[in-house]
């Protein structure tokens, strides 16, 4: 069987006896275009350790994000941010369903099913993870009620916005200079679409980042990934265009799922993928029919408070969504 | 003033107001010479997610080890190994001086000061840490009798092998079969010449492995640095050449070490590097000299048991040795 992880096309090539580049990955929710990286990746000198402060990629994400190069703390992947931020706290308070590493990291964890209960008190002095937009619905949540929540549980906060990008909403930062008990991370995986690099920023106060910095290993990210997310930084057109070519594909996508008698409700999304709850047919029965297409989808039974009914579908082109209709239409 | 790790050229580089690229780095003791790698890097697809379990990389470091694939487990740099691998252990025991990250993740700390009391018996139950061959002097040093207080005193061991690819010397892998609670580590960086790639590979039992990844976060590697060691691994040729030719080098380093009217004593050294103990001069006085010629030495200060009279030099090619030779003939 797959990984319970989306996006493990070599499992799946394996299986069906495939190449990996011929899968169609609808599981993985990264974005579908990339950015221009217009540079020889052939000239990097990998030789010299590179600088252990990794000053200029701090400063690009700074400057990205418009906080100070002092407030940015570098992780290899979102993955071991998380890693490394829920080893700090001996007690978490997770909004899920949420990504399957914080449960895993957590010493020990309380859930508020945030489908039914957004508004639960979350366990006090915990660390409160929140994603945001969230995963796997994609369902971006105004934060001020929950902050106030938050203050009165004397929580740390963590809001997860790796999948903010696809979206025209205010981030967490806003909250940092009232509410310093927080962290923002964000993942560059997704938007700019290169899951093979490893670079995950957490942004929070300067006294926050500094002590942060203690726990985290000398030269942890890769030159090639520091070149690679410093060139894609500098193409500014790739937001903008790319955003508007993701809510064309999203209402093909979002069209074709409706119609399909397969599909009993798609859950509201912000960003560039889409829960949907199947009637007639579990994910199991689903993934049989789109082993035919070499389409891989995301059985989301891993989930927590979600069941073998459930399935994720990220925005692709339009050639892909073509190809998916033969199993959805059929 | 620099790093107090070695091989910080970008802070050298921008307090003498040169180029990083104009540094002579004697201070880093990564090998002088690259393997071989043929590949083209533009081409490289970062988008997908990477085989979750890195079976090709693994496969390529267990043949080259002559392990099991299921005994290997891989981590972001050296660094990050030794982070995790210290922040499961309440005690360790670290035979000094030794590389700065192994205190920096001790939880509690025991130093056998290695040059006066080799044989003193570790704190019992403990986590042994011996780097083989040692940093920053170079020894080597057979392990048998080791082995035999570190069972005595139940304790268990990691072994740095960091520098043994420099050496013909056995590798501590020939203990795990009747001494499982060992662990070795080996760092790509070093004798493959790439800092800015980040490979660690620890090598157990196939048990230990299991539990150890249970500690490894999701994706830890780059996608670029995967292939780079993959390649690197291909160039069968590079371990004969290039051991030749640091002999070579060494041996005109020793020279010019030897004769200098600044140089007291030259540490016994089995690998790519000296330790030297100063005279007339301590390491702020000779940094300053080397600052001239933009040469970077390892001042040692910070290590254990050393003092500001002890430097270090890596070994480099005969027109860098050349430009060293302008300030140690001086």
């Amino acid at each position: 069987m797959e990984s319970e992880h989306g996006g493990d096309i070599y499992s799946f090539a394996k299986r069906l006896g495939i190449r990996p580049e011929e899968v169609i990955d609808f599981s993985s929710n990264i974005n579908c275009y990339s950015p221009k990286v217009e540079k020889d990746f052939n000239e990097i000198d990998v030789r010299p350790y590179a600088d252990p402060n990794y000053t200029s990629l701090k400063e690009a994400l700074a400057a990205k994000y418009e906080v100070g190069s002092d407030q940015v703390a570098l992780f290899n992947g979102a993955s071991s941010a998380i890693a490394t931020l829920l080893g700090l706290y001996s007690k978490a308070t997770i909004y899920a369903p949420a990504y399957g590493e914080y449960r895993r990291y957590a010493k020990s964890v309380t859930l508020i099913n945030r489908f039914e209960n957004l508004f639960d008190f979350p366990l006090q002095n915990s660390l409160v993870v929140f994603v945001n937009p969230s995963t796997p619905d994609g369902d971006y949540i105004a934060l001020q009620q929950l902050f106030e929540i938050w203050q009165m549980q004397n929580c740390t906060v963590l809001i997860d916005e790796s999948f903010l990008e696809f979206t025209e909403f205010d981030s967490a930062l806003s909250f940092l200079q009232e509410y310093p008990k927080l962290y923002i991370l964000k993942s560059m995986t997704k938007f700019y679409a290169c899951a093979g690099v490893r670079v995950g920023t957490v942004i929070s106060t300067p006294e926050n980042i500094q002590q942060l910095q203690k726990h985290i290993p000398m030269w942890n990210i890769s030159t090639f990934d520091e070149v690679y997310i410093k060139e894609a930084l500098k193409d500014k057109r790739f937001e903008l265009d790319v955003k508007f070519q993701i809510k064309q594909d999203k209402k093909l996508l979002f069209r074709l799922l409706e119609r399909s008698e397969y599909v009993e409700k798609i859950y509201f999304s912000d960003t560039n993928f889409f829960l949907v709850k199947l009637k007639g047919i579990d994910a199991y029965g689903l993934q049989e029919m789109c082993d035919q297409e070499n389409i891989l989808i995301r059985n989301c039974e891993n989930f927590d408070f979600l069941d073998r009914f459930h399935v994720r579908f990220a925005v692709r082109p339009k050639e892909d969504v073509a190809v998916l209709k033969k199993v959805l239409d059929a």
